[in-house]
């Protein structure tokens, strides 16, 4: 396969197993992408993230560049030495974070300007500011820079918001990036439909050629009927032949519902967050080891886990004594449960797909207590 | 070998190469023991520990009693079962915790009274309780409890205190410990050299048939030579045929003055914390991986290293970053390096002990850069 070629290999309803391939090697979609903002996944190594089965990671494009800034990071190697992750990468391109994030100063055609939450010093942000620092960081895949309207926004506000991000893109477009990169654009539209129909079209005619399309602006505080309802909206659009990437989505409920809507990538900081808070994935219902009744449990946290902590036999009780030593410990196996819970998932949502069991596999786990 | 059987293999001056059998395998010695003080050697796995070649390992009876309790531990699996360390494990009697760590209450001929720093509970801990937490905790290394000095203690008081540590071993082997244990008695004396050797002599007298013995109260506060002094007086006494612990060494030079004197088994938190604070062991001196000068450097922390941080090439530059960013992974490493560091040491010289070329190593460490 060639890099960014996206193969499908069977498809069940809407869901679709494929493999996207990258210059630093395939990712088997539906794939969970583990978050690592400032170039770590947070309390594990690489070698525990190849171990469990990840194929690509992400970074932010906002914290890096704020520190320890994108040249040192080419200095040292680009993300892929800099973080020594062989494996494909991809970089978020600081639109959302800033919305979230930022103290905004203020949001103009050119940019956004804001002030840096390390030292306060004021920091622009364009389309092009954001192609030249991921060009720099050198991931796999760059994310066009976008506007993230507020899930209230509506009317005419939020018409000129997705307007902007269109022609936003065409700035990004200007850049040229790496030979090994490659540049997806995001889908916006607010929570208006038709809105979301026409955002998507208008990226596809803006970018045709691009290698995969995302789907930013969900999963920002609006009720789950909204976000599936607009994801149909904003997917109905797009090309079968191009991976489709949904922003910011990490229960496994929230996974299966993707994938049964079409979507084949998803990335989120809930499961490695809520690992460090103590709160692990269980498929009779999700556990807080930080609360008293597993002070003495010597079960695992899930029988029959295949993920380190639980392999390893380390127990709930255990688990309950390092929170509360507040040990580094209790992240790392916490975090190695949850990521390799979701990537787990995803193994078994490609076999189903491949197997023609995806309503089987995808009604058991919508069955699950959502906790 | 018989559990609790040491065997010298060869001597090189009063440097000994040994091993020592416990129910849970052998610790070749000279052994570095890393600390686990709240049963987790803080930022480590056990696979990490069993990776780098660490053979015994260190738990806190006074941190462990307080939390989450002995009987806790022991209804899951004990100190084994519980923190999944298959290997050796010692623990500490509490005595020099509940002196360095504690809002001591009184101290009387029945023990200690102080107050928990968890929950400010009145806690008494006597000879007998310490060997009951021990018993239940199931180290395969129990220690006698005894009363640590200031190193500025002196006269009348100084040889009360020495003298009630003597009887508190007497009430320590009143209590039977569990088929698997063994107790260690600990010399004292504070600073004064002929204290040490009576220490000595009447803890032998008290106890010959140790499996081992522990020179305590050193490492205090006090200067090197201070430190080598009292430790050449109370190692003189003691038998060649059973290991000798130093209790809280961890630098490289304190390790190879140790053993230069006979020592066979040390342990500190020093490397485990240094780590945590960006301090890592170099040859050439020791760094601050905080310091500017390491944001854009792409070297490992050491050339040749053969520790997990340094063999995957995370360069001081990421390390920088990850200090600076308050990431977990920057202990993780960081603590790899420093343990492995001290590990690769003992296994340096016990090759050299049975070369016979101690004292080419001894002085190759000795003339490194102190800090």
């Amino acid at each position: 396969m060639n890099p960014f070629e996206f193969t499908l290999h069977a498809t069940d309803g809407l869901a679709r197993r494929g493999t996207y391939m990258t210059h630093h090697g395939p990712v088997e979609t539906p794939c969970f992408m583990p978050v690592g903002t400032k170039a770590t996944v947070k309390a594990l190594t690489p070698r525990d993230l190849r171990d469990m089965g990840a194929h690509m990671i992400l970074a932010n494009t906002f914290h890096l560049h704020l520190r320890p800034g994108e040249k040192t990071i080419e200095r040292l190697g680009e993300l892929h030495g800099f973080m020594r992750w062989d494996g494909p990468i991809l970089t978020d391109s600081g639109g959302f974070q800033v919305f979230s994030l930022a103290d905004i100063r203020n949001i103009t055609e050119e940019g956004v300007r804001f002030k840096s939450p390390i030292d306060g010093a004021l920091v622009n942000l364009t389309p092009e500011r954001s192609m030249e620092i991921q060009r720099a960081l050198g991931p796999d895949v760059v994310m066009a820079f976008d506007e993230c309207p507020n899930a209230d926004m509506t009317g005419r506000e939020l018409e000129e918001s997705t307007d902007r991000t269109l022609r936003w893109l065409e700035r990004c477009l200007s850049v040229e990036l790496k030979p090994h990169q490659a540049l997806f654009p995001i889908v916006q539209g607010g929570m208006n439909g038709a809105l979301r129909e026409s955002s998507a079209r208008r990226t596809i005619e803006a970018f045709p050629d691009a290698k995969g399309y995302a789907i930013g602006g969900l999963s920002v505080g609006e009720s789950r009927e909204q976000t599936y309802a607009m994801l149909e909206h904003s997917i109905g659009e797009l090309q079968t032949d191009r991976p489709r990437y949904f922003m910011g989505l990490g229960t496994p409920r929230d996974l299966v519902e993707a994938v049964d809507r079409g979507v084949d990538l998803f990335d989120c900081v809930l499961p490695t967050r809520n690992a460090r808070n103590a709160r692990v994935f269980h498929p009779d219902g999700n556990l807080n080891l930080r609360n008293a009744v597993h002070r003495d449990d010597g079960a695992p946290v899930q029988e029959n886990c295949d993920c380190p902590c639980c392999t390893q036999g380390f127990s709930r009780g255990y688990l309950h004594h390092l929170f509360k030593a507040d040990e580094i410990l209790a992240c790392i196996l916490t975090t190695q449960h949850n990521v390799r819970y979701l990537i787990r998932l995803c193994e078994e949502m490609r076999e189903a797909i491949v197997k023609g069991q995806w309503e089987e596999l995808r009604d058991r786990i919508l069955c699950e207590p959502s906790e």
